[in-house]
């Protein structure tokens, strides 16, 4: 049967592209996304597989149930886009001004949309059910898929599985990581509240420039002092701007940065030691201060048993060179909550195009496009395989 | 005679309101200034004071021949004003748009044309030479004492004495100190150029704002720890600008300060010390960096015998209720120039409106204009006792 | 068979404690281990398996041949004491004062001496050959492995395995890591060479005790910035001596550290990080430095199939409860250098007393004996799976 | 009168340095001058002016009536000698192991009885009485002279000086300052107090040698940051010491240092901003401390009309070839305490051998005894020149 449905992804192919190059031409940003909802649904409605709309927001979720009993699988697969500017020079390039699909979530929804249409045809044969999970607002935290699970769409399934078409990964290579995959990935903002004055009288005034370098130092020392060397974790900060003249000590600095984690207590542990840092760097220089902390999407944790599932229904697929666990990447997702909630597991799809590598979230962002087979395969072969798990 | 001269200086104190607000109204940025220039020009030529126009740029030197034989005392009042919008309300508020008279050189510039006139008045008791220093661009390195030196003007002259017109000193005082009065300000900028990179992967970068951290940590430690205790210098940092995302490790840092000190070799000590720490901190961080260090105006030290006769001169002034030797001031004055090349001194004159004070380069900056009648005495006063000094 | 062996075992159970009270009674320093190597030379001279003598210095290295062919399977036991004075209360306190079995080589080789007597009397249905490898000097750098290793002993070995009882770990537990197990664990010594002066006049000195402290922030900033968050990595200051008075500035500040890790690119990468930033801080001061870095054992890294088959084998033995994989240690040992040389893994048999903790080298050391009966069987398991390998 | 009475000096010169070198043999440490007290003592009864003992310990004071009405000036020497085994090769090398004139305190006593003797052989001429101050213990906190002003030797004291014989400073010259000439120096310790553990385990300590580290940087900070530039003071650490052994994180940190002011609002302001930075930074890492500050003598404070009658009254000494204002040491005396009292002066009288500097408190220490006779001319000088003085 797998060989049927793959056979099945090839003849749909060319209808693949024409979807994605529509969504790529027609971009929406997060929480905006009415058009591309809009899209998905008349899709489904056209397949003739039954669709709820607006759930938790834009989110749309389709079920097709199969004719034999079984488990229940949910596939899931994001559909915003970004404010960047659209600098490819290609005829598919987006007509959105200052929007673009510059992380795949159009790949995302073609594939999957081609996977529910397969599926469809050969929904006879199929155990159990399948439910297809289109989320909106993946890139702006809250993000969709708290909302969306909050509706109850996972109710009643047993696994979900989700990909990412992934440019840091060669074309023709799938890997996942049985436990810590995507991590937490967190937010901070410090203000110091000096005293300002003239450069030349530094004793009537309260340096925040020199307090923020001090505090600066002091927080990169919790990492080697107060993180176990083999637990994982980074603080990093990305911005310090005090001062606009170069003979008068400003009243405040302003430094922020981010906590990337796998595991909520380490986290608190961080929160509480930055917290404890600064403020006794601040007061020892008798400054004051704000601390403001956001975490952002909680880590994407796999179920080990699903990763291995993934590595070995990815290799069935012949274009899969290498199906591979690899060490936990420092970027976030909000699958985090679906894995919360039902076992399971997240997977990229390696789709880097041949000789040229172009990060996520540029502007001359692109994929090979034919990675969108290789995901639309492997979520197949695994919702097969995942029929034959017992747990 | 000291008596007859402070009764003319009173009998001309609503003229040199009527210059100064005429002045105030139409300020001149600094090495622009030709009508502030031409004004004084014709000051003197209405006189009948022999001038020389555009000295060292805009400057105007007169040059009063008293009757009897003596000495020559040049006196000096800068008139260029600055880039800053005058946010008081009154009748004299600046019509320059962004342009202020907000550093009181229009008081000085009113002062000495009285004092001219005055003078003049009573040429034919005066022994010796009088020469009026009207110096443009005071305020923007490298100023317009070097050129109008340059241009021969101390030729002939004796002692240089100037005063300026200070809001942090009370009516009623005159300051000045026996050696070190004002310091040499110095500006630096460090570019730190570093490597950036994602927030979550900072071993992949050399990370520019930890790198400045420590290294602004090591520059303050210059002050404690190169610098005799009995010496007087400040390093300031006013500016660190790093990053523009909280999540991304920047490429770059820049570091701006100030440098004051009142002696060569401290600071050549200094700028030796900050080098080797700057290039011992980026590079034992992996990094690399430019450091511009641009020299100030030298410091103004007074000869002491010239600081101690202006003491005695003000005493003469009945409303000079305080006469005194002052620690001296971090601030910075091209007058030094003129003391490098003459004996003579600089001193402040009191002139804090009662009740406000309003900082010097401030948008509201005003100062009680009767402080110009004490100026003009002292000034009148210390010519007369220069003249009797046998030195 | 496997039952009959462990049978055995149980026989010699008291024979077993003997051995390890006689050792534990008599304790010798590495490199000193005389007597030790005789008692056990002369043990197998009595069960009639051959042996060398002097292997490497004081090692002992026994050859059974099974009567039927196989493979060579090593299994090592160390057996040198520490510099600690033994404060226990038992009757089999050591009897050399100063010197004391406080890390359980004194257990080790009872373990192995049984092991081998429990395979000679089945060495009739034994396939293949085992040899037992009793080694010296473990304690102390450079270690007895490598002379041993040196002298040829594992020409003809497939397998080696070895085990350390561990207080760590309670009594019933197998611990073992399919890869990283025991860390590289180096010493470094920084010498900050200064210039001492009053404490008075620190202008005139290079204050080696402020060098060392930006220093010693700085050397913690490598973990946070330079280490791959993914990697283990430690850099630990264990000491910083510097001045006798607190009015003097001292001429030098002494640094003493230890770093540990698991790959020999990260040690490297963190030796040069060190350099870079002890040469830049201590030149950025003015100062001159030495630095020494000695690298002790490198790390103890698993092969992952025998990991595996250890967690297999120690499961058919009754007494183990659980038998589990590890985050690794970030201890040594010198068994990394046969693992270096071929196939094999360590693990920890747990061996802490009920209700009691001593950490390892504590002169109150002691484990509960039951464990060596738990070790010999794990390694004999070990010895018949490892036999129907076909790697 | 006044050369009368230096003729007289001369004449005494050679008694002079028996005295001196009689004390140098036989010297006393602090607190326990008996020896040297009764000498002093007897040598005023042969003189037979009048003295009490034991004033505020081991002090000695005389009393010389002069025959004619005048003020009452008191001159000071101390008599201590401090724990330096003596290393000079001299015949009139320390008796006492251990002990030793190494501050010139046996110079000063020398110096002081010649002076009364003069002034006693021309009392007849002396206008006023003269108070000859022997002050036990100035070597160690809290010092001879608290107690001995608290006896109330100062009573009917007009004005109060001394000198000290400083090989810093050349034969003949005279050293002044007209206000802050002597430092008030303290002593601090800070006890860290992190939590120890294995250097392979960091996160489960609390680091001391790197909160201590840290301290350090910024206690460094309070010079650059807290201190008026035109102030004078110092902070400097001395001591530092951590943990025993390269791979332990030990529990604790003792840093000790001294802190030098001339003003106790300074001080005060120091103390505080230490005690905010270390609570800060402790508290920041977690750890607690404790922070012991000990005030040592006051600074000596010169009144300046006295500093100026020093140094006019050296220039009446023809060995004299310098008598100069200099800027103040960074050295203390408790000299401070009748300063505080009593106006008057304390300066240096240069006493380097030449061709030889060995700084005050070395073993090998010794000086010019021809500057004890510029010494005694000096307080001479002062003293006649003192009584003319109308203040």
């Amino acid at each position: 049967m797998l060989h049927n449905l793959f056979e099945e992804v090839e003849n749909h192919y060319n209808e693949m592209i024409e979807i994605r190059r529509h969504l790529h031409q027609n971009p929406e940003l997060s929480f905006q996304e009415q058009k591309t909802a809009q899209f998905i649904q008349e899709y489904y409605k056209k397949l003739g597989i039954p669709y709820q709309s607006n759930v938790g927001g834009n989110g749309v979720v389709a079920k097709l149930q199969g004719d034999k009993p079984g488990k229940t699988i949910a596939l899931r697969a994001d559909f915003d886009a970004l404010p960047i500017e659209d600098e490819k020079d290609v005829p598919y390039r987006s007509r959105n001004r200052g929007v673009m699909h510059a992380c795949a979530h159009d790949g995302h929804t073609a594939t999957l949309l081609i996977v529910a249409k397969v599926f469809h045809t050969y929904r006879e044969q199929l155990s159990g059910n399948i439910l297809f999970i289109h989320q909106h607002a993946e890139e702006v935290a809250p993000g969709g898929a708290q909302p969306m699970i909050a509706d109850g769409i996972l109710e009643g399934v047993d696994y979900v599985y989700g990909t990412h078409l992934w440019t840091n990964t060669p074309y023709g290579v799938i890997q996942t990581a049985p436990g810590n995959f995507m991590a937490a990935a967190d937010k901070f903002t410090i203000h110091i509240k000096g005293k300002g004055g003239h450069g030349g009288i530094p004793h009537q005034t309260k340096d925040p420039i020199l307090i923020g370098s001090q505090l600066i130092s002091s927080l990169q020392h919790i990492s080697s002092r107060k993180i176990d060397p083999l637990a994982t974790a980074v603080l990093s900060i990305g911005k310090f701007h005090a001062g606009n003249a170069y003979n008068v000590i400003p009243d405040s600095a302003v430094i922020e940065g981010t906590v990337r984690t796998f595991n909520p207590e380490l986290q608190q542990c961080i929160i509480a030691e930055m917290e404890k840092i600064i403020k006794g760097t601040c007061h020892g220089y008798g400054a004051d201060y704000s601390f403001d902390y956001q975490k952002g999407y909680r880590p994407v944790v796999n179920h080990s048993t699903h990763a291995e599932l993934i590595i070995k229904s990815a290799e069935k697929v012949k274009e899969v060179e290498k199906a591979e666990m690899i060490s936990p990447s420092m970027t976030g997702e909000d699958f985090a909550y679906y894995l919360e909630e039902r076992p399971g597991a997240f997977f990229f799809t390696g789709a880097q195009k041949e000789n040229q590598f172009v990060p996520h979230h540029h502007p001359l962002f692109d994929f090979d496009e034919r990675a969108m087979k290789i995901a639309a395969k492997t979520l197949i072969s695994t919702v097969i395989n995942a029929n034959q798990l017992s747990l």
